[in-house]
């Protein structure tokens, strides 16, 4: 079993509760003026997202790059990742 | 009038496509089990996250650095800014 | 005076320090094989100089945003800081 | 061979880049004031540093994860190199 099926109910929740800090946040944008509350309710929800990623990469980690026995996709799995760093961090 | 007026209708129109980049991977988390995905869609609502804490970063440093008369507010002010990229970049 | 002078020990004990990070990394490099002490060192070099880096934009933001009389000049400042974060912030 | 001796050429070529920006910096911090240039070559040497971390992560990958044939030692190396993403990255 896929880790994303092993993880789900965790992954959701937490995925949820980023719903629920991006609601939150389009409801200060639309009725409010306080920029220091917002930016801090935008680095709120950026560090969630940030977790949420290293929570799946965790389990790409473990079921693509440590569980799987065939080399060549281990091969594939890792490039993925390193794109995905290369585009996304710095 | 304060930045976050003045640049309610495009935030708002982030926020929102956040929002839906949030439901659209709660629905992948919720039926399916392709992690590439998973991963390359996590780190789009991130990066969209980003681009809009830039965006109100730049009205904030323009109101309330550039814009604002009072040197006690400027310095107010940017406490907030170096607090928040000291706690949230890297 | 401007900040870079008045922080200019402290600036230059960090840059010293990271210089030092640097020449035990190129030592390790040249002499070493294990990559997992090596990239803990690129992280803690990588790290240092981010901290340089906050440090001379608090210097920054003292200077040339809270304490600028001038307007214009402010601006000016705010947009060398602004796409400073654009570029290389994620 | 481990991917650092395979690669010691090319990061070397690398950390030594770093180094020379790095003295460049330190010059730079100990006789002028200028600090838009300052901020920028500070943005650039952090830039080259996250660019060697990626090279030694990809040597990183595709030696102790991807053609790694013992299950547990591709364990611990994931460990290494998740838990130098939770530390240093935002």
């Amino acid at each position: 079993m896929a880790h994303i099926q092993r993880d789900r109910k965790k992954l959701l929740t937490r995925v949820r509760r980023i719903a629920g800090q991006v609601a939150a946040l389009e409801q200060a944008l639309e009725t409010g003026d306080d920029c220091d509350a917002v930016l801090v309710q935008i680095a709120a929800a950026k560090g969630a997202m940030h977790g949420l990623m290293l929570e799946v990469m965790a389990g790409h980690l473990s079921d693509h790059l440590v569980a799987e026995p065939d080399q060549a996709r281990r091969e594939a799995e890792a490039a993925v990742l390193l794109d995905l760093l290369k585009r996304h961090a710095r």
